[in-house]
């Protein structure tokens, strides 16, 4: 996958969580990822496809992480995983793929995004079924990492 | 959602239950997912976006069903989830989803489907985001139920 697909997502996260939720996110290095499977608490994921690319999009967070994110953007003080939580990782996938798409689609790349779908339960993972390379993005924040997973084929 | 989005679904699960793995599936009634929750071990989901739709499809095994179909299918006995069970429930997730598609497309729906994810992890749940009903469709087979759910808007 070329670097021109990758960026528009980690540009994407890291504008959504800095203006949304004022959180900062540094990424890390991407990898491969063959065995190295993100875990996380509550995932988001997005469909995306088009004339010449189809793929998913997952961001895993950890409980704490996703607890913060919430505070952060309502105020609320959560310690466990409900309806509220859900919706907004939704919400932040939904951004996530749209601000990607956007610059994706300046760069000639013709996508349609599905809606998204969101996944609790503890240590849950995630795999990416297209037949493309699956790009594993770790992002570090003042109150944890999180994980952004591509595969586009 | 009309009838006529949710039977095309209705159908290819049977049918590619039945084709692939020999295994027979019974829909139970069909719900309007609001609290009820389907919790399943592993599950294939599925975004579809196009011009005149969004939305997502989950299907939810536990793993003795998932176990089960993949002995049926390629005549493995196991009892972890692994890579075997992940890849088969993808591929089961596209068939569903490709063969659901081209009979909506047969009812004048444009719809293009994304790479299908799978999600790992004991009592895991799915939450679909797209602002149209979420509908549940149960289904029982001889070896225990097993969860379909779309969510088109």
């Amino acid at each position: 996958m070329k670097v021109e697909v990758i960026n528009p997502f980690l540009e994407s996260v890291a504008n959504v969580l800095s203006t949304m939720a004022m959180l900062e996110s540094t990424p890390g290095k991407p990898s491969l990822k063959n065995d190295d499977i993100a875990k996380g608490d509550v995932s988001g994921i997005i469909g995306m496809s088009g004339a010449n690319v189809a793929g998913s999009m997952a961001i895993s967070f950890p409980k704490n992480v996703a607890c913060e994110i919430v505070k952060r953007m309502l105020g609320d003080e959560l310690d466990e995983i409900n309806d509220t939580i859900t919706d907004l990782v939704g919400e932040v996938t939904n951004m996530v793929a749209g601000g990607a798409k956007n610059q994706l689609m300046e760069n000639g790349y013709d996508i349609g995004m599905a809606s998204p779908v969101v996944v609790t339960g503890e240590g849950h993972s995630i795999t990416h079924k297209a037949a493309g390379k699956r790009i594993l993005l770790p992002f570090t924040t003042e109150v944890g990492e999180f994980f952004v997973e591509v595969c586009l084929e």
